[in-house]
């Protein structure tokens, strides 16, 4: 079984500065699900009870409606955790594809994000790496209650995911909320396209949940260097991150934060006094 | 605009006792969008910006790069808000399903749930509204404390997400964790399903999040009556299971919880006494 956490090397700012330290970390990995061999669909999660995920998903689907309909379920080959075929006792149905970094990376069934990064680096047109700007601790610090307070349905339903987009200095730009966490941040940057703002040089990404991989990735597209989250950030959202150069920050909350990557954009009130 | 929230009669349990009350939701409906008239992708989303949705998604996916890719972006017809056509200027890619909700439903492109009900209906296999068992309010209200207690990763990461399996009386079947809050339910399902224990009569789902309209099916596909979450639902997701004589049970948190749909299978201490 392959790992549910792994661990990281993060810069921890509390009450008393920033600190390196090591942090652990939810393991983020694609998981293909074959059918009698041929590629059916691709899903982001945690390695774990890998057979019981594609037995439970083809259930949902109506692919599968009891354990006699599979024979065998097991992961391709012994170096591959991430590739479980399962035969059917029943007809399979045509393949689809569950999360849009899947349709774009085709890189599944590696057990390392290298090849994942290959196959998805290609489709990034700007170089978030080049955007050196440096933000303040603070300013990271300060985005969540920003966020709260531009929110316009959250106090109401406590039921929507937000995104927003802020300057390098901290004023809002563009505030958008859904039930789907990947939308609010589709919200974001299809504003940013309407207005003819790509890239998104200098500009902070604000999320109010988790930051999985497809949010680095949507980011990463906008050529958005930040990313600011209220809680956890996933192994391979920090993995890929880090490769394409961008700064993650998560459970920014309660004057405090995390910094999973690109720790250079990030400036403490020291060195601005320097 | 479509609505982003909306009013739905609860049953909220506070330390005194059961009350009905209004209650307001955050609105989930699905999106179809178009590319030159054909179906590409199917969202659940709230309502509002939709053109920045779909400007975004289709930017993270590279089919535009910007706006001047795009010609028009219009909900197809006044009477309904479901469907968004967008003519591009740029090669077309082929149609892709963004969740496994939309490739069973065919319905979107309905602005009520009517439609969606109906398609997604028949593949039901169980009759969940026949499980007529009822549970103490107080077991709903004790399950996150259990869910979190069997968590195994989830104090050391704060990342991932959980689904259990509970009998009747509170006894705890299985749990399984994930960065996906829908990969979660696909493992205990498909637990449920190799153990040979489909349907899941007189058995509540716990989970650790918010409840979309895509957990719901997922456990109606089980044949699960009762769903207890840490978080809100949606209106969808209350919508479905009303229909589907489902109990769903909202924000169980801190000794309180709210009472969506299927009021009729939860106890209070008086009825007991009765």
């Amino acid at each position: 079984m392959g790992r549910v956490s792994d661990r990281r090397r993060i810069l921890r700012f509390s009450d008393h500065g920033g600190r390196y330290r090591a942090d652990t970390l939810v393991v983020e990995e694609p998981l293909e699900v074959q059918l009698n061999g041929d590629a059916y669909s691709v899903t982001m999660r945690t390695p774990g009870d890998d057979v019981d995920l594609a037995l439970g998903l083809l259930h949902s689907e109506s692919v599968i409606t009891a354990a006699a309909d599979t024979g065998t379920a097991k992961h391709c080959v012994d170096s591959d955790l991430n590739v479980l075929d399962v035969t059917l006792r029943v007809p399979a149905p045509p393949p689809r594809s569950r999360f849009s970094i899947s349709s774009a990376c085709g890189a599944c069934g590696t057990d390392n994000i290298a090849a994942l990064w290959e196959h998805l680096t290609p489709s990034l047109r700007y170089d978030v790496a080049a955007d050196s700007f440096v933000v303040p601790v603070e300013t990271i610090i300060d985005l969540p209650d920003k966020l709260r307070a531009s929110q316009r349905v959250f106090d109401r339903t406590g039921g929507l995911h937000a995104a927003a987009l802020f300057t390098a200095d901290g004023r809002l730009l563009c505030v958008r909320e859904d039930v789907g966490r990947h939308n609010a941040v589709d919200k974001v940057v299809g504003w940013a396209l309407r207005e003819d703002r790509l890239p998104l040089s200098e500009t902070l990404l604000a999320v109010s949940g988790r930051v999985g991989a497809e949010i680095v990735q949507k980011a990463a597209m906008a050529g958005i260097a930040v990313i600011a989250a209220v809680s956890a950030p996933s192994t391979l959202a920090i993995d890929l991150a880090a490769r394409w150069g961008m700064t993650v920050a998560g459970f920014v909350r309660g004057g405090h934060c995390n910094i999973y990557s690109g720790f250079e954009r990030i400036a403490e009130a020291g060195d601005q006094a320097a």
